[in-house]
C-alpha cells in the first residue's frame, strides 16, 4: 500500500450532473437532468472552427487572444483590458476563487446553489456561508439573511443570473439592494452570467453595470453558442485586475483552446448581428412551455423561468434516482442544490436545452410513471 | 477603492515564457524562447478536428471521452481506467498538486524547474524543496543530495524526464535509484513526460514501468503532436486512483475541449502507425544539431540535449533581456528555473522547435551581436 492521497480528495466525488447522465445512459433514459444542449453548435461558429484549425494552434497568452479579448469586450460593452479568457465559466470561477480567498475567509452563496461553488472555495480554503432563497410562487432574495450572513471575515458574494437552478433572475430592486450591500461591506461580487442570452423577459441586469469597481462577470460561450465542449469561457474583471487574475489561472490550465478562441472571436459578433440570441430564446422558450404545460397538466407546481434552460418544479413523491431507473427520466433532485439548509420539499430540476421530441417523450413516460405509482 | 485581491495573488506574476515571447514580438526578434512549434500539427490530426467539430460539442466526461482514454492507454501500454484527460499537462500538473499535497507538505522537485511546477505546489499550500543537477559536462542527478532532501513532511518527489530545460533523461541507474527512494520512504513519484517521444538516443525510461504503484505519468497531446494551443493532456495514475484525480480536476476545467479529445483520440494510432513520432525525432534532431554546431563554432559549451526541444548553453556575458532588445533574438536566461540555488553562470535555454531558417538567422544574429558586445 502506498501513502494516501490528500484529505482534500474528499471533494473530488462524481457530480450529481455527471451521475445523472451516466445513470441515463445505462437504463436508455431520456436526460433532462445535465445541461448540455441537444443542439449542436450553430453552422457559423463550426465553419469557424474549421477554419481555425491549421492556422491557430499553438499557445495563446494566459489572458486569452487578443482578438477574443476584443469580441467578448465589445459585446459587453466592456474595456478589451479587463477581459480574461478561461476554460469555460468552470475555470473562470475557480480563478477567481483563488484569486479573491483564502482560508479564514468566507463567501456568502445563495441556496439552491450551482454545484462547483463549494468545492471550489474549499479548495481556496474558505468557507461558504449559503443563504436560502425565499420560494413563496416565485423564488425571490431574502435580503434581510443575506444581511446577516456578512461577516468581517466574509471576502465576496458569489450570485448567479440568470440562476441556475432555479431559473429565475434578480429584479432591479434586489440587484440594487445586493450591490449596495455589497458597497457598505466593501465585498467583491462574482456575479455568474453565463446564461446572460437565455431570457424570456426583459433582459437580466448586469450586476457590473451598477458596480463595475467590484463586480467580476462570469460569462461563457458553451452557454450561449450551444458548444458547452469547447471550454470558452471568459471574466471581465474591475478596471486593472485582468492580468493578476489570468496570472493565476496560467497555473490551472494555461490557456483556452486557441483554434475555438479563434472561432468564438469570428461567431460572436456574427450571432450578434445576425439575431442569433433571439432565435435561441425562441426556441428556448418554446421547450419552456411545452415543459411547463406538460408538468402543470400532470397538477404539478412549477415555478416559471424568467432565465436560464433550468425550469424547478414540486414532486413531492418521487426519487430521482428510482425515476431514471424505473421511469426512463433524468431529472436533478433538489436537494443536490443545498448544503447548509434542507430543499423545499419535492423540489426537482429539468433542463429543457433538449428537442421538443425528447421533451415530450419524457412527459409521457414521468406522467405513466406517477399514474403508476399512485395507483 | 475596493478590498485587496487574496495574498496568494502574488503567485501570479507573468512567466518568463510569456514575457519573453511578448517582448519577441514587440521587438521583432526570432523567438528560441517559449517552447511552441513553428510547424502547424500533421494533417492527419487536423483533418480528425475539422470532422469531430459539428458531432462532439457537448460536455464529456471529466475523466475524458472515452474513445481517447483508451487510444491514451492502447499507446502507452496502461489501463483506460487508470486515464484522466485533462487541459494540457499543465492542469494534470495542477490536479495532481491538488490531490497529493498541502498546508505542512513538501514536494522535492530537481533545479533547473519548469516553471508551472512551484506556484502549483504553493497553490496547493505545500512548500517546494529544490534540489540542484549537477553539472559537469553533462546534467546529473545529485543522488545524495536528493536523499538528504527528503523528511517526514515530504509527500511527492516531481521529476521530468525528458527533462526541460536541461534536455537530459535519466539514465537507467538514475530512474532505478530514484525509485528505490521513493519507495523507501513511501513517496508518490509524479513523473512529467510531456517530451516523451522527442529524444536523440535510446527512448528515456517511463518511470511507471518501474513501478507503477506510486507513479503518476502526465502527457501531453500538445508536444507530441505539435499542438500546444490544444490543451490535450493526460494522466496515468496507480491503478484505482483515476476517478479521484477527476474528481478534482472536475472543479478546474471540467472536462477539455470536446472535439479535439475526439481529434486527438482518433490521431494517436495513426500517429504510432505511420511512424509520425520518428519522422518528428528526425526533424527535431536536424535542428538540434545546426543549432548545437552553430553554437560550438562561436565558441560557446553546450549541453548535449538526448530528449525535448532543449539546448542549455552557457553564454556568461550574456543578459537575455538585453539580447532580446538589441541582438533580436529571444531565449531564457537559466535563473528563470532557479528558486533556492543558484543558477550555473551564464546558463540560459534555447529552445530549437522552431524552423531550420529561424534557427540560422537566430545564430547569425546572436554572432553578430556577441561580436558587436566583445568589440
Ligand atoms: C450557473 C452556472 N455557472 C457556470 C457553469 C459552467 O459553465 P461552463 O460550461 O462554461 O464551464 C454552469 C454550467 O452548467 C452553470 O450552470
Ligand atoms: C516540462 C513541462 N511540463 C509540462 C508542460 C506543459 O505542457 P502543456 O502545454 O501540455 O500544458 C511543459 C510545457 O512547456 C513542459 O515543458
Amino acid at each position: 500500500m502506498t501513502h494516501p492521497l490528500h484529505p482534500r480528495i474528499q471533494l473530488s466525488k462524481e457530480s450529481i450532473f455527471s451521475h445523472m447522465s451516466r445513470l441515463a445512459v445505462q437504463h436508455g433514459a431520456i436526460n433532462l437532468g445535465q445541461g448540455f444542449p441537444s443542439n449542436p453548435p450553430p453552422a457559423f461558429l463550426q465553419e469557424a472552427a474549421r477554419r481555425a484549425i491549421g492556422t491557430v494552434d499553438q499557445y495563446t497568452p494566459p489572458i486569452g487572444l487578443p482578438r477574443l479579448r476584443e469580441a467578448v469586450a465589445e459585446d459587453l460593452g466592456a474595456a478589451p483590458e479587463d477581459v480574461v479568457i478561461t476554460a469555460g465559466g468552470t475555470e473562470a470561477l475557480h480563478a477567481l476563487a483563488e484569486s479573491l480567498y483564502g482560508p479564514g475567509d468566507e463567501v456568502v452563496m445563495l441556496e439552491p446553489y450551482f454545484d462547483v461553488y463549494i468545492p471550489q472555495a474549499r479548495i481556496a480554503g474558505a468557507e461558504p456561508v449559503m443563504v436560502p432563497m425565499r420560494l413563496t410562487d416565485r423564488w425571490e432574495v431574502d435580503l434581510p439573511a443575506l444581511e446577516r450572513a456578512i461577516t468581517v471575515r466574509t471576502q465576496a458574494l458569489l450570485l448567479t443570473n440568470p440562476y441556475n437552478p432555479t431559473g429565475s433572475v434578480f429584479s432591479r430592486t434586489e440587484a440594487e439592494q445586493i450591490v449596495a450591500l455589497a458597497r457598505q461591506h466593501d465585498l467583491w461580487i462574482i456575479s455568474d452570467e453565463v446564461y446572460d442570452e437565455l431570457y424570456f423577459g426583459p433582459p437580466p441586469i448586469r450586476l457590473r453595470e451598477l458596480a463595475p469597481e467590484r463586480v467580476f462577470t462570469v460569462g461563457s460561450a458553451g452557454k450561449r453558442l450551444e458548444a458547452t465542449g469547447w471550454r470558452i469561457g471568459w471574466i471581465i474583471t474591475p478596471p486593472g485586475l485582468a492580468p493578476q487574475v489570468a496570472g493565476m489561472r496560467q497555473w490551472s490550465s494555461f490557456c483556452s483552446a486557441a483554434p475555438l478562441q479563434a472561432a468564438v472571436a469570428e461567431a460572436l459578433p456574427i450571432a450578434r448581428r445576425e439575431g442569433f440570441y433571439a432565435q435561441l430564446r425562441e426556441s428556448y422558450g418554446r421547450r419552456k412551455d411545452l415543459l411547463e404545460q406538460g408538468l402543470r397538466a400532470m397538477g404539478l407546481q412549477t415555478f416559471a423561468p424568467a432565465g436560464s434552460y433550468f425550469l424547478t418544479a414540486l414532486l413531492p413523491e418521487l426519487d430521482a434516482e428510482t425515476l431514471v431507473r424505473e421511469g426512463g427520466v433524468a431529472i436533478i433532485p433538489g436537494s443536490a442544490f443545498y448544503l447548509q439548509n434542507p430543499a423545499p420539499r419535492g423540489l426537482v430540476r429539468f433542463a429543457f436545452c433538449k428537442t421538443e421530441a425528447e421533451i415530450e417523450q419524457a412527459l409521457e413516460r414521468l406522467e405513466g410513471y406517477l399514474k403508476k405509482v399512485h395507483s
